[in-house]
């Protein structure tokens, strides 16, 4: 499609205004079904964003995209369209914001609830440097749950910097958006009268617009840009997630995030509600707990059978955490379901409110490893590394579904901190009992190497290896290393090989191959171990599996190093 | 002094409370004196305790202490006053609740923000196994700023449980509370009539009570319990920070934290100031910014001579890990200055907001290693672990004062994130340049031994370590490893020792022995190596030279295993 120039874009008529939004939105809808990504927030905020890109003067103003979930447009108005075929495509631009793409992005986000801290250190930067330029950040009110929103506004009149809000307000995060402040938000649309609690916190606010309407929308910014030349500004508009497209309209949950067609697989979701269900029956104890993401994690089946047991809490990962420390605390058993990088957000409690108080919460890490198109602040590299350290946590990681739904049966009765950590999806396998701190033995030989991997995409990885190896010959060991804390002892001295190699999707500071070489160190036992992860770096977007070789998991290179060792005799 | 029984509190008379209270105060004063402790916050809430043991019965009613730094009156009145003498030594009471000490304590804490989200999952237990009795939660106006509150109150109306939350508004975190919340509560506090704000989070606000005032806060507890039958309820007491202590009472900040009589050392926070400031006038690009701690910091001197260059956004410290990144990424070179367990709250921003984006931010981590008579949520032992795995990330341990200097004066023209981590005190040490990246060799010998020490207490017990060896005719090399990212890969491959000993005041797992260890299984390097850190448990309160030594720093276990190796020969 034509992309205008920023002075076509303000020189033209409302009705050309509105037929270039429906070609931006035929362009995002065209590109998602093919590349996969997110759908309806990014059709949502079409009008607002063209809007925005008419009223200002990016990049010279800037604009902070909370999770950046709504950019697309905005990738497509600063001269990114014609590379737009590549989005989330490995060498190709990213779904979210992204400095290192374009001047027009002056913040990289991906985690919810940054932006208005962003905007107002931009904003400060910009007052200290006697600059003048506008600062605005963008965000939806499932992010405006998170913690860091009600720090930055705090901080409104601390920093005394003038940035303008736009509160993005379609009535969900993935989930539908829950909480007080949603109700606060639902009122004031009703009612329009009670806006006192914003300009507490030192913002002017600026009433409702459909920001979906474009001459009411370019209305409401122009007014906003004058009101921020005295002050910040709250400026609250209404969008509809999936706008433009009527299946997206319908169901936006369901079109949040899209694959590309034909990607089908099971889904390690699935058999955690699944098993919660079943295991929820039995044990009037058991509850779970999601900040935002009952969907996406396979909690829906739970929270239609026990609405009492079940709680979505809004995009609150901190919040969620101690809230099931503090039911552990009085004898209930919490499941609590997260994304991998989400759980970064929660390490403090892991730490002090979970693990030191020793109490039984159950963490279902989804997306653990690279997981892909979504790219650096979506890759679940770190989680083994960042747990790795904690006292009294046990951290699993299971080799398919049937052995993660093992882990889960395990859980129930687990009296101690238990992290079970898995890819989004996996092949089935079969059930099989599970002993806590043990390994599996999948293949036993004579030979000189053994290969431990972790988790099923290891696994999988180590069987090409051992397969490839046997074709030339060489007979190599492979265990299911399913714990990294506790490792199974007594299976490590318990082996022959002097090589063992390590194979995990997470970064090799931190994680299983450094849990393996200190347990061997510390016991002085004579092995040479090699290690296979990720590298020392953020993982961008791609294909999990060409991201995986790229980045450290080449089977070419584990046979390599195995062909080394047998060479040599 | 006398504790009254439960049945005595309730039966005593107004003029036997307030006496009460007196003798309270003065075995507080006696014991912090002695032992250390969190003075002004402690004697401010002496009615308010008295007043809720009064009102409520515990330990059947739960309360949970935000921070824990009000809670030595509830000790004493918990069956723990013949062992207030212990408070804060190895073995004895901690300074802070303890589920394992009393069952008067129902959930621990030590860091900001945790207790609401506490009390709610305590109340929802309580609602699911069918029982019936008050929990309440106890948050200063300083902790109220923090997200993890308002990530709470959203969920007040989400999970439907009966909570009472008492605001002690004192108007002082450890420096004075700033920021918008603030402001709201100080304008509720004169006018009285605006305080929907809490309606809308499902709270009834109980209107301002005097907690230092016996008769006026029995009588508001009353009311709130009362109120408490049908709904949640926000209490609001205003009490006196050092109520009762004229000395305090006029220096709140300087009385927030008290070390026993005698203790004197010179600290690495003095120098962060001073070092700062002379930055500073140089450079117009760095600013300071700290989660409520300005003065423990040592950032006073900055605050007051650069007073639009320094940022205290009260305790929110993901806020202000957003906030640098953002500042960095607009060309200003921000200061971030922390304790080092609080830096695990900013974990997820460290990662994504400043190293994805590979931004100069320089982060100042004071309180590393062993911290002391605080415990478990105070012992800075995780931070090599949790930041070791970053990428884009440098880690400096300086050897002494002096070495903080140089890496502080380096950093300044450092275009990446920069994490620089010592202990709260030091020798002030000769001041000379440093390489990033770079260790120094102290003493070079033809032993077979190299110790890498990191961090002054490493390096002195190494040095112990060093003498005591020498006494007995073995020599021993050692090296100041002043750099866990990058390590000095040039001089590690050039040490001739077969034997490698690292010592790390930080966890075993995942810190310096795990990255010296790595470096040379990666090389192919054939070394024996032998790391000796801090076990893997939490670290509870005790003297740090003792419990470093309790839990895997001891000159004598090093000294046998060196003994070990020459032994052998």
């Amino acid at each position: 499609m034509k992309i205008l120039t920023d002075r076509e874009l303000k020189e033209a008529s409302l009705s050309q205004l509105n037929e270039y939004c429906e070609g931006l939105r035929e362009e995002i809808l065209r590109t998602v079904s093919r590349c996969g990504g997110h759908l309806s927030s990014n059709l949502g905020a079409v009008e607002l964003t063209v809007a925005l890109h008419r009223v200002f003067d990016f990049p010279r103003d800037k604009i902070v995209f909370d999770v950046g979930h709504q950019c697309y447009t905005h990738k497509l108005l600063s001269g990114r369209a014609e590379m737009f075929h590549t989005l989330r495509k490995r060498g190709g631009i990213s779904g979210f914001p992204k400095r290192e793409e374009s001047e027009y992005d002056c913040y990289n986000t991906g985690h919810a609830g940054t932006a208005i801290s962003a905007a107002l250190g931009i904003a400060e930067a910009r007052d200290l440097k006697g600059e003048d330029y506008n600062v605005i950040a963008l965000i939806g009110d499932g992010a405006f749950n998170n913690g860091l929103v009600y720090e930055a506004l705090n901080s409104v009149k601390i920093l005394h910097s003038r940035v303008l809000i736009i509160l993005n307000d379609n009535g969900m995060s993935i989930s539908p958006t829950v909480g007080g402040m949603h109700e606060i938000l639902e009122e004031v649309k009703t009612d329009g009268s009670d806006v006192r609690v914003f300009e507490r916190f030192g913002l002017r606010y600026s009433g409702i617009a459909d920001g979906n309407n474009m001459e009411e929308i370019l209305g409401a910014l122009e007014s906003a840009k004058q009101m921020l030349k005295t002050g910040s500004v709250l400026l609250h508009v209404t969008t509809k997630k999936g706008c433009g497209y009527p299946f997206s309209e319908n169901a936006p949950m369901e079109t949040h995030g899209v694959s590309p067609a034909g990607a089908e697989k099971k889904e390690y979701s699935a058999a955690l509600g699944e098993e919660l269900v079943a295991l929820a029956e039995k044990d009037e104890r058991i509850v779970a707990v999601t900040a935002a993401m009952t969907d996406s994690l396979g909690l829906r089946p739970f929270f239609e059978r026990f609405p009492g047991r079940g709680f979505d809490v809004g995009i609150c990962e901190e919040h969620a955490a101690v809230l099931c420390a503090s039911m552990a605390a009085e004898g209930l058993k919490p499941y609590y379901a997260i994304y991998s990088t989400f759980l970064q957000r929660a390490f403090d409690e892991i730490v002090l409110d979970v693990c030191a108080q020793k109490l039984p919460v159950t963490f279902c890490i989804d997306r653990a490893g690279v997981s892909g198109a979504d790219g650096e602040t979506h890759q679940g590299v770190f989680d083994l590394s960042f747990l790795a350290m904690i006292p009294n946590l046990t951290v699993a990681i299971p080799k398919d579904i049937g052995e993660f739904r093992a882990m889960l049966r395990k859980s129930a009765d687990y009296p101690m901190p238990l992290a079970i950590r898995y890819p989004r999806e996996g092949t089935e396998g079969p059930f099989s009992d599970i002993e806590i701190g043990k390994f599996e033995v999948l293949h036993s030989t004579m030979s000189d190497i053994v290969l431990l991997a972790a988790g099923e995409r290891c696994l999988k990885i180590a069987e090409e290896v051992r397969l490839k190896a046997l074709e030339k010959g060489w007979e190599l060991s492979l265990v299911n290393a399913r714990f990294l804390r506790p490792l199974d002892e007594e299976l490590l001295l318990s082996l022959r090989q002097k090589y063992i190699f390590t194979l995990e999707d997470n970064a090799l500071i931190g994680g299983l191959g450094d849990a393996v070489a200190r347990f061997y160190r510390t016991r002085g036992a004579e092995k040479t171990i090699k290690n296979f992860g990720i590298a020392d770096a953020f993982v961008p977007h791609g294909k999990p599996c060409e991201l995986m070789r790229e980045f450290g998991l080449d089977a070419e290179k584990i046979l390599k190093a195995v062909e080394e060792i047998y060479a040599r005799g």
